[in-house]
C-alpha cells in the first residue's frame, strides 16, 4: 500500500448511502437526483448507443460534438468565443477533471489554497499528487441562532492572503458552493482574483452547480473578470446540469496553455470518457435553450428549496438559506440524540455530526451528511453541530422527509 | 506544469486516429471495433438509461449487479467462488484500473517490471505515481524472415530475474498480449509466478483480451496457479469483451486485501464509473453464455485474423500469427517508402516506423500503428521495421484494406 493512500479513512459517501438504503431512510444525503433526467436527454442516450461511432473510443479531449456544444453554450457566459479544439476538455466527471488538473500542475510540496468547508475529494486529489492543502475558513458572520443567508458566510481576504507562500500554486474556488450554498459576489471574486494575480496562482473555479442559482443578478464567473480568463480553469458537470450524476461527464474550460497539462494527465489516467453519454449531453446542450430547460430546472429547485427550508423553520432549527447548489446546512444543536444510544464503534472515531446523522438516518428515517467531512481536522469542531441536507429530490421524497423530520418537534 | 507530465510526448493514438480520419484511410490502427456491439448489450443500455437508479452515482466499487455478474462469470474461470463484495472492483476502463493499482501501491522509486513490448499507457501510469519501469524483452526466437507464431516470442526467465531489485514491487503480465498476440503458456506463467513468489512481487495480470484467444487449450490465467491468487490482481475490459471500447467499463479481480489499495485510489480519482453502461455490461455477462456469445465472437475473430494474415502472406511480408488479441505485427522491411517523401517535422523526431505508418496511412490508405510506441527508448530499434495492424474490424473493412495493401506488391 502506497504512502499516498495509507491514511485514507472511509469516505462519507460509502458510509451513508448504503446506510440509507439499509434503513430504508429517505435519503437527503448524497447529492444525487431521485427523479429522471429530462426526456430529451434520455432519448439522446438511447439513440447514441445504437450508433456505432458512439460506442467506441472518443478522442481524449472529448467528442467534437460535445466540445462544440460546450463552446457554444458557455461562450456567451464567458463573454468570449471559445475554441472547442483547444479550450474545452471533457473529463470522466468533474472529479476526474479536478484530479487531472492537480496531476498536471502539482509537484512534491506544492501548496493549494482551499476555502473551508470544501468538497471532500479535493484533499485526496491534492495529496495523491504530492500537494499540500492550505485552508482558509469561510465563516458565518450573521446571527447563527436564526436563518443564515448563505451570502453571510464570508472569507476574510487578509486571512486568505496570509495563507499564500512561495510554494502556493493553485487556489480553488467553488461557486455556487457545496455545502454552504453560497454564490460568491462579484466583489468577492474580484478580491480573490486580485490575490491570484498578485501571487501568480492558477485558479480552479469549481462551478459544477453553475446552472443552479436562484438570483441571476448575483451569479458571476471569475473567468469573466478582467485579466482572469488567463489564469482560470473552470470546471463543469453534466451530472449537476442535467440530473445525470451517474453518467460521469464533466469538463474543463480555459485557455489552451492552462488546460493542456490537465489534458496530458487525463489522457494517461482514463484515456477518454464514455462516448454515448457524451453524445447525449451534447444534445442536451444543443436543445436546452429552445426548451427553456435551465430556467424551468431552476424554478423546480427553488420550489424544492422552499419546501425543505420550511421544515427547518417549523422545527425552529437555524439553517443556511442557499443562493445556489442544492444543499442546506442545518444547526442540529437542538436535536436530542439519546445519551445512551448504541452507535457502531466506527462512529466513535468520527466527529459528533457522524453520530447525529447516523441517528437521524436510523431513528428518524432521514439521511443527512455530516459536514465535518468538508473540514480539515483542526476545524471540524466548527461543523460538529451541523448536518447537510440535499433537496435534489422529488417533491414526494421531500414531503416524506418533512413528515419524518417533524417528529423531532 | 508538473514534473510528472513534463516529458510526455503526444501519444500515438492522438496522432494516428485523427490522421486516418483526415486521410479517409481504412483504419487498422487503434484497436476499436467498427462494427456494433451485440444487440442484446445495446438493448440493455437503451433500457438502462430509462431507469433512474441507473442514471445516478454508483457505489465506487461498482454496481452490485455488475459485480455479481462478474463474480459469476469469472468464478469458474478462476476455479473459485468470487466474493462480489470484496474481490471485484469496477473501473473507468481497464486503463483507469491499472492506473489506480499503481496509485495504490507505488511509492517514489518503486520499481515495476514490464515485459517489452508493453501497452504504452503503462509507462505514464507508473511514472505519474512515482514508480520506475524496468524492462525485460520478449524476443522473437523463430526465423523472422517468415511467419512468426506468437508463441515463438519468448522471455528469458533468467534475464527477467536479473531485473528484480530490492525496490521491485510489481510485475506486469499481459496475456493475450498486445501487440504480439502471444498467449503465455502454462509453463511460462509458472516460471513468472515462481519469480513473483520468490521476490514477493504483486502481479498485475492485464487480461483485457481474455475472451479473445484461438486455442482454448492454450489459454491460462496466472491467478489460477498454485499460490498465485494471493498475489495477483487480474484486469479485465468490457470494451474488449463486448466490442464497446467507448463505454469505459473495466474491472479488477483479486483478493480483498490486494484490491483494496487500488479501490482506495480509484474512489478518489473518478469516484465511480458510469452507471447505465455498467448495467448493460452486467446484462451482457448474464446472457452471454445462453447466447453462446463468446464462442461465436472468437469464431468471427478467427475468420478476420485469417483474412488479414492472407494479405501479408500474399505480399510476402513476414508477420506474427497471433494466438489471441486482435493485432498482427508485420515486418515492413520490404515496404519501399520513397526516400524524398515529405514528412511533417513532428515525425522526424520519432522512430522510423512512425514515418512508415504515416506513409501507409496517407499514400496506401491503410492506417497502422508504429510499435516503437510499445518499447522503451533504448530498444525502439527492435521495432522500427514493424507496423501493427488491428483486425477488430468488419469483413468489408478488412477487404478494403486488403485491396489497398495489395498495391504494395
Ligand atoms: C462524490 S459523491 C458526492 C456527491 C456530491 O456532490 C455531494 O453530495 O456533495
Ligand atoms: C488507449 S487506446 C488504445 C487502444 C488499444 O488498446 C490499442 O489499440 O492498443
Amino acid at each position: 500500500r502506497a504512502e499516498r493512500v495509507a491514511h485514507f479513512e472511509q469516505d462519507v459517501w460509502s458510509i451513508f448511502t448504503p446506510l440509507a438504503l439499509e434503513c430504508q431512510a429517505v435519503n437527503l444525503g448524497q447529492g444525487f437526483m431521485n427523479f429522471p433526467p429530462p426526456d430529451f436527454v434520455v432519448e439522446a442516450a438511447r439513440e447514441a448507443v445504437t450508433r456505432n461511432d458512439c460506442n467506441q473510443y472518443s478522442h481524449p479531449k472529448g467528442r467534437p460534438r460535445l466540445r462544440n456544444a460546450l463552446a457554444k453554450s458557455y461562450g456567451p457566459l464567458f463573454n468570449r468565443t471559445l475554441d472547442p479544439e483547444t479550450e474545452v476538455v471533457v473529463t470522466a466527471g468533474a472529479n476526474e477533471g479536478i484530479f487531472s488538473i492537480f496531476a498536471g500542475y502539482l509537484d512534491q510540496g506544492s501548496e493549494v489554497i482551499l476555502m473551508e468547508p470544501f468538497f471532500d475529494q479535493y484533499i485526496s486529489n491534492i495529496t495523491m499528487n504530492g500537494g499540500v492543502p492550505v485552508y482558509c475558513p469561510i465563516r458565518p458572520t450573521g446571527n447563527s441562532t436564526k436563518d443564515m443567508p448563505a451570502s453571510e458566510w464570508k472569507i476574510d481576504i487578509k486571512e486568505l492572503e496570509s495563507k499564500i507562500t512561495p510554494r502556493s500554486k493553485i487556489i480553488v474556488l467553488n461557486t455556487p458552493h457545496n455545502p454552504i450554498g453560497k454564490v460568491f459576489s462579484r466583489e468577492e471574486l474580484e478580491e480573490i482574483g486580485a490575490l491570484a494575480t498578485k501571487h501568480n496562482l492558477l485558479i480552479i473555479s469549481d462551478e459544477v452547480y453553475d446552472r443552479l442559482y436562484f438570483d441571476p443578478m448575483k451569479h458571476h464567473r471569475i473567468a469573466t473578470l478582467d485579466g482572469l480568463w488567463e489564469r482560470t480553469i473552470t470546471v463543469g458537470s453534466g451530472g449537476k446540469t442535467f440530473g445525470t450524476t451517474g453518467w460521469r461527464i464533466g469538463w474543463l474550460i480555459g485557455p489552451k496553455a492552462l488546460v493542456e497539462p490537465a489534458l496530458a494527465a487525463h489522457t494517461r489516467i482514463v484515456f477518454c470518457v464514455n462516448s454515448p453519454l457524451q453524445e447525449a449531453i451534447a444534445i442536451g446542450f444543443e436543445q436546452a435553450d429552445e426548451r427553456g430547460f435551465f430556467g424551468s430546472q431552476i424554478k423546480a429547485y427553488e420550489h424544492k428549496r422552499e419546501k425543505l427550508l420550511n421544515v427547518f423553520r417549523e422545527l425552529g432549527l437555524p439553517c443556511t438559506i442557499p443562493e445556489g447548489s442544492y444543499f442546506i446546512l442545518v444547526n442540529t444543536d437542538r436535536i436530542q440524540v439519546p445519551e445512551d444510544y448504541k452507535f457502531p464503534d466506527l462512529l466513535w472515531k468520527r466527529p459528533k455530526d457522524f453520530r447525529t446523522c447516523y441517528w437521524l438516518t436510523k431513528e428518524i428515517g432521514v439521511c443527512a451528511i455530516p459536514p465535518t467531512e468538508f473540514y480539515s481536522k483542526p476545524n471540524q469542531s466548527l461543523a460538529e453541530n451541523f448536518a447537510r441536507f440535499a433537496f435534489c429530490k422529488t417533491d414526494e421524497t421531500l414531503d416524506a422527509a418533512a413528515e419524518r423530520l417533524l417528529k423531532l418537534k
